[in-house]
């Protein structure tokens, strides 16, 4: 019923997931309202995402051989921090709480989606060990997946490095009581 | 803390109603397993966006001179529904069960804000009816700036068409005792 340029848009933004047939048309009539200029700036902003890929060394996005992050030799070269992707590593990086480095695996094991270590980043990982990282954390949800990958890295990497994993418990504000089961054992076993 | 192309399309992203920070990160991260060609698309249809303007004689959305609906010869052409934007046009539309013309007014009388009815599209409304179309449905929304556009509608009108509106009432499937009180009265007022 729109027109085909209007509803071109509408499809390219209900591509997006979350987004909705009826968010996307909101979107699209939003952009009714925006500058030439401000159209121009979006569409070429969308285009310039094909010049960013996977850091050469850890696997972060860039758009640079190597990126900013492993470039930077203030940050400590003595810790590695290995997530999954590369939006935990930017939730990470927000914090302003860690200095070292990281190590994007672009997934977790997975043998029924058919995700096996070798089509996971880990050989780039132990191949950074070589050249003496002391500490390795594993920041990996704490899911079957999660703990499947985090359990082979340590029995992998176990004579490379210190392997250590994010600590796991009751979340600061939470109640003790709402906690679920599983959360509240690793919280007991974790108690200091 | 994004590379620097990345955060352009996280700010671009953002700058949508309704899309806050987060959101336009998820946005962005989910355009990296996009093809190049599905990017390219995406931008090129955010450009040619430029190419739709207002339709010459109804004032809806359209990349031609007079829009798909005006032109469209089979439509009720004794018929104008008068609706505040294109996008409560193409609501109505979407039901398939309007077949005549629409005219688009580009706002709703609001003094407050300045909205005067010269800054409306009421004068070219008012010259469509001089080729003799019958019946004036104002389908504005029931608020103060709805119903102050619609009785100036309704005066100015008076003598040049049947003026009409749509019925207010309790929405099908409510329940009357939900209904809140000035919906009540308009329901009652309007039984038939």
């Amino acid at each position: 019923m729109y027109p085909d340029k209007f509803n071109d848009v509408i499809q390219n933004f209900s591509k997006l997931s979350g987004v909705g047939e009826k968010s996307a048309e909101r979107m699209a009539f939003d952009l009714m309202d925006w500058n030439q200029w401000e159209l121009d700036d979006f569409a070429k902003s969308l285009q310039a995402l094909k010049d960013l890929h996977e850091c050469s060394v850890c696997g972060n996005l860039t758009d640079q051989e190597v990126c900013e992050i492993c470039s930077n030799d203030k940050r400590d070269q003595n810790k590695i921090c290995v997530v999954e992707d590369s939006k935990t590593l930017y939730v990470i990086e927000n914090l302003n709480a860690y200095n070292g480095l990281y190590h994007v695996l672009g997934g977790l094991i997975n043998p029924r989606k058919g995700v096996m270590p070798d089509s996971l980043s880990i050989t780039q990982l132990e191949d950074r060990l070589k050249t003496g990282q002391e500490e390795v954390i594993l920041a990996l949800d704490p899911t079957i997946e999660g703990e499947t990958t985090s359990m082979y890295l340590e029995e992998l990497l176990k004579d490379k490095a210190t392997v250590t994993r994010l600590a796991y418990g009751i979340p600061v504000g939470g109640k003790v009581n709402y906690a679920d089961e599983r959360t509240l054992i690793k919280a007991l076993e974790g108690r200091k």
